[in-house]
Order: C-alpha cells, then sequence, then structure tokens
C-alpha cells in the first residue's frame, strides 16, 4: 500500500528525533538517531523513548486506518519488553496490526538497531472511537 | 525517609518537562506541566510521556535502593494502561514498590490530573543487575 | 455492600478448586486450596492457577455490576506477574476495581499465601458490551 | 529439531483437556478441545484456559531448552490479549521464543479456532534460574 499522509512529526516526538518512514494502516515504521538526548546516565537508550516511539506508530497506523470511517484512534494500553540494550546508530522501529477489531487495533512492535538485532518488543492496543 | 539525590533530570525528561519531587526507593513523585511538548494532535497528552515518565521514576527509584549494593537498575518492562485524557494544567506520577526482589523490583505508578483523578496506571520491572 | 449471587462456581473453576468469598463490584475474593491439581512438577502452584482465579473474580465483578444496566462483560486481557511460589495451603486473591469505564473495567488482583506475603500481582481489563 | 520429552501432561492441565503437539525450545504447540470444562456461562472459553495453556507451553519449552545446563525455567509474567471468542471445536495454542537470554526467555503465544483465525495473543516471560 502506498504511504499516507501522517502529518506532520509530533512536536513531542520531534524533540527527541522520530522520523517517519513507511506510513500505512498495515505497517509502519519510524527511526531515530541516537544521540544525548535519548541516552540515559548509563549510556544506554531511555526505555521511555521505545514506548514513545511504539506509542506514535501505533496510533498514527491505526488513526490512517479509521479516519476514513468518521473514527478517531485513542491509545489504551502500551506494553513494552526491553530485551537489549542500544547505545550507538539510529533506533528502527516496525509495527504491525495483529487485530484490526472495531472498538480495538492491537499492534506488535519491534524495535532493532542497526545490525537488526531485535532490542525490544511491545504490543500496543488502540481504541478505536466515533470522532467527537 | 528523606529524600536522596536522583542525579540531576536526564535530559530526554528535560526536553518534555518532568521534574522530580520524592525520591527514594519507599516512593517516588513526578510532575510535569502541560505544554505543547506533551501534547497529540487531538490536544490530550500523548501516551508516551506517561510511559517515560514511569520508567524514569520506577528505574530512579530502584536505582537509589539498589546502588549501595553495588547493583544497578536496568528496565525489563513497562506496562502503561491508559484511563482518561489529561489536556491542561500538571501530570502527577506518582510510583510505589510492590516488590523488591535480588534481582527484580516492580513498581506501579499511578498518573492523576491536578484534580487527583486517575488518569493512568503503570506497571514497571526492573532488573537489579551487578555493576559492570 | 453486601455480597450479591455470583452464581455457581464455573465448571473449570471447581475442577481446580476456586471458592467464592466476597462478591461484589466492589472487591471480589476467591481462595483455592493447594493440592496436586494446582502444582507444577516442581511442587509450586501452576502459574495458570493465578490468571484463572484472577481472570474468574473479575470477569463476575464486573458482571455483577454491569447486569442491571443491560450489560455482559467479556475478557479483554489478563496480565500477571509472578514473585513468590505458593507450595501449600490455601491461595486467596483479591481484585479490586481500578476503573470503572462505559465499555471497560479494570481490576487489580493480589495473590497471597496463608502468611499474607504477596506472591502474584495482576491487572485484567473487562471490557462491557451491550447484551446480545 | 525432533520433539523432545515434555513429561507428562500436568494434572492442572489433564484436568481440562490439555495435549501437547510439538515439543521442542524453538516451537511448542498444543491443542485441547472444547468441552463443557472449559466454557464460561456465556459459552464461550474461560480467558483462563488460554492462560494456562501459553504458561504451560512456554514453561516446558524453556525447560527443555536450559535442563541440559543445570537450569530451571520458572514463570514470571503471563499477559494475555484476547481478541475473539471460541465456543466449538478445539483450541490450538503455539508459542515461538523471542529471546532466550541467560536470565529470561520471552515467548509469544498464538491460539487459533479450527478455522485458523487468530483468538488471543500472549507473551510470556519465564526466568532461568539454576537448579536448587
Amino acid at each position: 500500500m502506498a504511504n499516507l499522509d501522517p502529518g506532520p512529526v509530533m512536536l513531542h516526538d520531534s524533540l527527541y528525533g522520530l522520523e517517519y518512514g513507511e506510513t500505512s494502516p498495515d505497517r509502519m515504521t519510524a527511526t531515530c538517531p541516537v544521540t544525548e538526548k535519548v541516552l540515559q546516565p548509563y549510556g544506554i537508550v531511555h526505555g521511555g523513548i521505545f514506548c514513545s516511539m511504539a506509542e506514535t506508530i501505533a496510533s498514527v497506523g491505526t488513526h490512517l486506518g479509521v479516519q476514513d470511517g468518521g473514527n478517531i484512534a485513542v491509545g489504551m494500553s502500551n506494553n513494552m519488553n526491553f530485551l537489549r540494550p542500544i547505545t550507538t546508530g539510529s533506533i528502527h522501529a516496525e509495527a504491525k496490526p495483529r487485530h484490526r477489531g472495531r472498538t480495538t487495533w492491537i499492534w506488535d512492535v519491534e524495535i532493532t538497531n542497526d545490525d537488526g538485532a531485535l532490542c525490544a518488543i511491545g504490543r500496543i492496543t488502540i481504541a478505536v472511537r466515533p470522532r467527537p
């Protein structure tokens, strides 16, 4: 599927450095360079960055899939497991929908480093609600 | 318990506005003003902010509790449920340890708005490892 | 609140030994004796028992709270953390609602042993839907 | 990989009807017929059954992978999302390891019905500890 327009990167995400890659209801990707802005004191990427990247791409992907039906996407839960630290290079996030229901979408998110090693996995539930 | 020194606010957290309140292994708190920096396009706080605040205070609280034993604290999982949007005022985060084991600490986190209404809840697992 | 009638113990739960205690939308409790039926080969209670007890009391508690409004309760997610093994005596489960929304209820569940030590904690989301 | 010997089905699991399929550290499967023993009052499979099946196959798969190193497998967390009810036929569970670390293994579990439709997904963390 061709990329849909996700709108500009949200201010919160632009502060730490997220950039969109693929943007569709079938697959979302994003990257973020590892700079001082995302590191915690041990020199590894702060877990909250992985959560934010996952939350953003799952939300935007759901939004792109439900907006034409007059619905909005609202985050419901965000569950991340951290497997391996990232210290340099870039953070690569990919999200794929596992469930696209009438009231909720569930996405699996994978975070990898520049070598393709799996560094974090997430499961994000996004509620679908009528546009107010 | 008197507050322990958590060190300066991490750069990632200072970008969106986190400020420490109580800082001890028994209870951690933090606040964040609601500014454009934490809002997503619908005008509500981005879920990733709640995740980052929770990750930070659970990690720092564990660090304060285990550093004297020659150990470090490393995030293992971060599970958040979003209950109610926050749109104005401040975000209030409080974390209390539910389990302080030899190899993992588990924290419950509550996010409230200025009226004290519960807006998000989290369960954060932090691994305790020997300092490298 | 006085106990409401939860109906008979479900066949699945009666197979391993669950018994209801308090039964209300404000607090649910259940116990289960530790017998061979709930132990795994290491002689500790099987984690699935904690999950089943939590799922049952959160579902029944939600059912008791929403049935008068013409709604039913359907399990949506079940997240358990295992902290400490139980090997003898009884399993004690207590659930309290943290969120009672229009479309979902979220319960916190605590599993304790006969000494009152915390052995597992859970967070259970139950969907509320119109009765078909 | 050829199947390894998982030992007899645990009493808890035999009560509701689990049967092993593939049994290896690389992939575990199990099935369970839908009988009265696994249904809750609405006529759908009790969520606790999905949790128990997931917990069992993830634990046994980890056990098969770590026993030769003098280690045991102990359940640490069990996170399930319920997507679609199962009412008849059989329950099919499949688990694949996403992370095989020194101290934890993380498994993704998929529960499907006889038509292959995805009905529940799980993420199970199993701790690896030295045999006492």
